[in-house]
C-alpha cells in the first residue's frame, strides 16, 4: 500500500463527543440548579449536526464555520431542556464544549506510533480553530489541520477529502481516510483515498454499538482500535 | 498584550533557505562533477521568489503552490549554472530543496517554550505540503500549517494574515507576526497583527547582515532569538 497520511475523521473517531457535551451540559445545568437529561440534550445537539452542515453543502447558505452551526443548533434546543434563560456568554461558552472533548484512551500510543511513518492530518468537518483548541488541550499530535474550512467544503463533498489529499501534496490514493463511520468511508473511497474503519462501540453512548459496516461495505483495513491500527500499518 | 497566537514567517526567520539549498545545490553539482558557484545559485534562485509570487498576487495568473513556482524557477537558472543536462527527476527533486531546510539553532527550544502558552501557526507563503514536510523532517511543532495556500493569497496580500486570523478564530490584534522581514511586519501590522522582529543576520550569507527595519519602522517586541522571544513572552 502507498500510503504516506493518514487523515481522521475527528468527532467519534478520535475523540468521545457524547461523553465530553454530556459533561459540559451537565456542569451548566447544576450551575443553574436546572434537572438536565445530559445525554438526551447532547443527542438533540447532535442531530442537528448534519442538517446543519447540509444547507452549506446544498448551497442554501454561504459558508459558515462549523463552530457557528453548533452555537446555532445549542440555541435552538435550549428551551427543550429548560435551559431556555443562559447569557448570550453562557451559550458562547457552551457552544465551544466541541473543542473541549477527550481522545479515547488508545488515540494517543496510535497517534504517536503512526506519526514515526505517515504524516497525520485531519478530515474533519470541524473548523480549524476547534480543531487547533483541541489538539492543544488533548495533546493531539496533528502534522496538519485539513479538510472543511480549508478546503470550504464539508463531508461528504468530495472536494473535502480531494482538497486535501491536494494539500498534502498527495495523490487521493496516498491517503488513507480513518474514521468510525462508513458512509465517510465509503465517501473517501469514491474519491480514490484508502480506508481504514475503526469502530467506536461506545460513540453514540452504552449499549447502542458502533456505526457498523452495511452489506458489500468493505475497507482496506478495519482496526479495533488505533493501537492495532499502528500495528497493522507497520509501526 | 492579549496575544493568543504567534503566526510565523518561515523562509529565513524559522530556517536557513540559503544553507540548505547550497547543500542540496552543491550534492547535485557533485554527483555530475560541475562545478557550480552554490552560493550564487541559491541566491538567483531565491530572487525569482518574489517576481513569480507577484505573478499571482496581481491577477496575471491563476493560484498555485510555491513548490511549483520553485520547480519553474529551478528550470529557468539551471542553463546558467552550468546544470542544464538534470533530468526531469533530479529536477523534481532539487526543487523540493526547500522542504529539507534546517532550523536557527535556538528555534526547538524557543518554539518548545512558546508552545506552552500560545498557539503556533506557520504565516508563510510556503504551501501546506512544504511546510508539513519540513516541520516532520525539523521537529517544528507547529498547531496549525496556515498562510498562503489555506487563504489562496500570498503575503504582503492583507487576505493572507486576516485569512489566517480568521482561520485561528482570532481578531487580528490576538496575533502577533513573527519575521526577520520588516516589510512582512509592516503588512501584517496594517492588518492589525502585532509584531515580532527577530533579525537573521546569517540569511542572505556571511558578513551580508539582516533585513534591518527602515527609518520610522517600529515593532511591537524586537528578539534577538527564538529563545529571547519566549523570555519577551513570558515563556
Amino acid at each position: 500500500m502507498p500510503v504516506r497520511a493518514l487523515v481522521f475523521d475527528v468527532f467519534g473517531t478520535v475523540v468521545d463527543w457524547r461523553s465530553g457535551v454530556m459533561r459540559e451540559i451537565a456542569a451548566v445545568a447544576a450551575a443553574r440548579g436546572a434537572p438536565v437529561d445530559a445525554g438526551a440534550m447532547a443527542d438533540a445537539w447532535r442531530d442537528r449536526y448534519e442538517p446543519a452542515m447540509a444547507a452549506v453543502r446544498e448551497g442554501r447558505r454561504p459558508w459558515v464555520k462549523l463552530d457557528v452551526l453548533h452555537r446555532e443548533n445549542l440555541a435552538a434546543i435550549l428551551g427543550d431542556f429548560g435551559l431556555a434563560g443562559l447569557a448570550e456568554a453562557e451559550i458562547d461558552d457552551l457552544a465551544l464544549a466541541w473543542r473541549r472533548l477527550d481522545p479515547w484512551p488508545d488515540v494517543l500510543p496510535g497517534l504517536a506510533r503512526l506519526k514515526r511513518r505517515y504524516a497525520l492530518a485531519t478530515l474533519s468537518n470541524g473548523n480549524v480553530a476547534l480543531m487547533v483548541e483541541m489538539a492543544r488541550r488533548a495533546g493531539l499530535p496533528w502534522d496538519a489541520v485539513l479538510g472543511a474550512e480549508p478546503t470550504r467544503a464539508y463531508k461528504p463533498d468530495p472536494a473535502c477529502y480531494l482538497g486535501t489529499a491536494d494539500m498534502l501534496g498527495l495523490a487521493p490514493g496516498d491517503c488513507m481516510m480513518v474514521a468510525a463511520h462508513p458512509g465517510d468511508l465509503v465517501a473517501a473511497a469514491a474519491c480514490g483515498l484508502a480506508t481504514a474503519y475503526v469502530p467506536r462501540p461506545l460513540e453514540h453512548g452504552p449499549g447502542k454499538g458502533p456505526d457498523a459496516p452495511g452489506p458489500g461495505q468493505h475497507f482496506d483495513v478495519s482496526a479495533f482500535d488505533f493501537e492495532d491500527l499502528a500495528r497493522q500499518m507497520g509501526c
